[in-house]
C-alpha cells in the first residue's frame, strides 16, 4: 500500500501544495523523458531577481546511464543510500552565483529554491513523487562532475513513483509512517512587527 | 483590461505554475485575513532541510495598519514605489540562519525561497497575484522593524488583485506588456554531465 499525507491546515490550500510530501519508499518504475522535460520546464518558469534565473540542473537517469547515476549515488550518506537504492532518477540542483556586473547574485540560493520547488510540484502534478535531499558529499559531487567554481551545489532531488513502505528499512519505515509536522503558524508568521503572531 | 501571460512550454506544465506571473498593475481591493492565512499555510508546508523550516514572514496590511505599511513602503526603490502605490498587502520574507547545534543552516535561503514560492502559487490559486521584489533597503527594514541579527531579510512580496495596466507609468506599462522570457532549456538543464544539454 502507499501512504498519503495531506497537510493539516486551518484554511484550505491548493491540493498540489497540500498533498505534496517527501516519501522514502519508491519503486523502480522508469520516469519518461517527457515527464522529466515537464519537471524542468516547471522549474524554468520560476520567478527570479532581475530574471537572472540562477538555477541549473543535471538529470541522472539510471535507465539512461547507470554509470553516471552510480557516481552520484556513491556521494550519498548511508542513510540516503538505503532508500535511494530503488529511485530511477536523481536531479542535481545548482545555483549560479554570478550576478549583474560581476557582482555576486545575493538571491541565487533563494531563487533556485523556488525553481526546485516548482519542479517538485510538477512531479506531484504528474503522479510522481520528489524528495529533496541534502545528505550527500557536495565537494565530491562538485569534483566528480567538474562543476565550475561559480556554481553552488544546492541539493539532489530523488524522483520516481511511490513504492511499498513495507520494503523500507525499519528506521526509515518509521519515518515514512510518522505524521508530517510543522511549526505552528504563530511561530513563523507575524503581523506588522517581528514577533507579533499572525 | 487585465493581461494574462501563460508560459510557453514544449510540454504541458500544471496551470498553477504556467499561469503565474508577476504583474505590476494592481488595484487597491483589500485582501481578506482568510486569504492571507491561506498564503501563510501554503508557505508553512514547504519542505526544508532537516525540517528546520527557516522561513519567517511579516504581513503588512494597509487596511489593518497604514502606519507600519507606510514604513515598509518608504524602504522601496523609487521604481518599486511607483507600482506598489496601490498594493494592499506587503509580506516580508525572512530566513533564520540558525541551524543544528549552533551551526549555520546552509539551506536557509534555498528553503525559504521554496516557501515563498509556495505562498505565491497559493495566491495564484486564490485569484490573487503576488510579485516578489528585491528592490528595497534591506538594512533600513532590518533596523526599522528590529529584525534580529540571526535573521536574513530575503524579499518582499506584493499581494493583491490585478489592476488596469493603462494606469501604470509608461516605462512600467511597457514591462507589463512585454512577453515573459526565460533562458532556453538547454542553457539550464543538463543530462549526466555539466554542460551536456538536456
Amino acid at each position: 500500500m502507499t501512504i498519503t499525507k495531506s497537510a493539516v491546515t486551518a484554511v484550505p490550500v491548493h491540493e498540489l501544495i497540500a498533498e505534496r510530501w517527501s516519501p522514502r519508499a519508491f519503486n523502480s518504475h522508469a520516469v519518461s523523458q517527457d515527464q522529466i522535460h515537464a519537471l524542468l520546464e516547471a522549474a524554468r518558469w520560476a520567478p527570479s531577481s532581475y530574471n537572472l534565473q540562477p538555477w541549473r540542473f543535471i538529470v541522472w537517469n539510471r535507465d539512461d546511464n547507470a554509470d553516471t547515476f552510480d557516481k552520484v549515488y556513491a556521494t550519498l550518506s548511508s542513510s540516503n543510500k538505503a532508500w535511494v537504492a530503488n529511485v530511477p532518477v536523481l536531479i542535481g540542483v545548482f545555483a549560479d552565483r554570478r550576478g549583474v556586473d560581476g557582482q555576486e547574485n545575493g538571491a541565487a540560493a533563494y531563487d533556485t529554491g523556488a525553481a526546485a520547488f516548482s519542479l517538485v510540484l510538477q512531479a506531484q502534478a504528474l503522479g510522481l513523487h520528489a524528495h529533496q535531499l541534502g545528505g550527500f558529499n557536495r565537494s565530491e559531487l562538485q569534483r566528480e562532475f567538474a562543476i565550475p567554481d561559480d556554481i553552488v551545489v544546492q541539493a539532489l532531488i530523488a524522483v520516481g513513483y511511490q513504492g511499498d513502505e513495507a520494503l523500507l528499512r525499519d528506521d526509515l519505515r518509521a519515518k515514512e509512517q510518522a505524521a508530517r509536522s510543522r511549526r505552528s503558524l504563530n511561530e513563523i508568521a507575524f503581523t506588522g512587527q517581528w514577533g507579533h503572531a499572525f
